[in-house]
């Protein structure tokens, strides 16, 4: 199972695929889609984060996706700017036909590193010991790799279990 | 020149489109995307948004783009909502390679009825006034006609401008 995990960001919005072969894990490939605040209008930024990501999905072909719940309640201004990348980032899985799984933070952190308010040091340190020797483009592809990470965890949680119904009842 | 005004909203989109040539305005179409809060996911409605979008665009190919910058003071939740939608209200515009207008609601009543704390009832009253006989679809797109309105008024202001400053100069 091929997964991408998205950190959404209007200047970074950091992006991660990983291979998930049962308990094992393989990084494919990761990096940050950025848009300049200088010069270009929003609607122009959001247009371009639209044709990176779409780039991304195109060149790895992911088959499930995940991206970060982020609430920012620093001011209304900084929430509406997220909304705007976070609605880019959910579009274009969609647009794949993927099915789009969301954390927040929080279980990102418990599944990665076992709790929920880890520093951010300590989930780049986790995703670097689950994928070694990986170049990683920056802090925003090292959180979505923990997304996809988290995400490859709850879909074979999940599956684990209708297996374990199936035979149950079986 | 052909003007399409867009109110974003993850349940009601309102878009209006009209024509302006010289002082006057004429309608053209307006209408509401919808995408239901029951069964389908924040991203698949996110997609269905943008293809009924990308449809209207198709349907009645606009010159120019306005969009309301609103801000949901209400709740982080409900403000990160409406940023996801419009940033979607954005991508689409900008996909057609136009320059999208953001107007505070304040200015749209300013320009349309003439005072920017105007009621909601005077705006819907005024847009009806100024396109006698047009069936609006409903308050979202009695708004984005609002909002073309606004638009076309500040664009053919701007380019009045210009024609005088260059008079004044040659």
């Amino acid at each position: 199972m091929r997964v991408i995990g998205i950190d959404p960001g209007l200047r970074n919005l950091g992006w991660g695929v990983i291979d998930v072969m049962g308990a094992r894990i393989a990084h494919v490939a990761n990096g940050i889609c950025r848009t300049e605040s200088g010069g270009a209008e929003l609607a122009q930024r959001l247009a371009s984060l639209h044709a990176q990501l779409t780039e991304v999905f195109l060149a790895h072909v992911p088959e499930t996706a995940a991206v970060e719940h982020t609430f920012v309640n620093k001011d209304a201004v900084a929430t509406l700017k997220l909304g705007q990348a976070r609605g880019i980032a959910l579009l274009v899985p969609a647009q794949f036909g993927l099915v789009v799984g969301e954390y927040a933070p929080n279980a990102v952190k418990k599944t990665v590193v076992g709790v929920g308010h880890a520093a951010k040091v300590q989930v780049d340190h986790m995703v670097r010991l689950h994928l070694p020797g990986v170049q990683i483009a920056g802090a925003d592809a090292a959180d979505a790799l923990a997304i996809a990470i988290c995400h490859a965890h709850h879909v074979q949680s999940a599956s684990r279990l209708r297996d374990a119904l199936r035979r149950a009842a079986g």
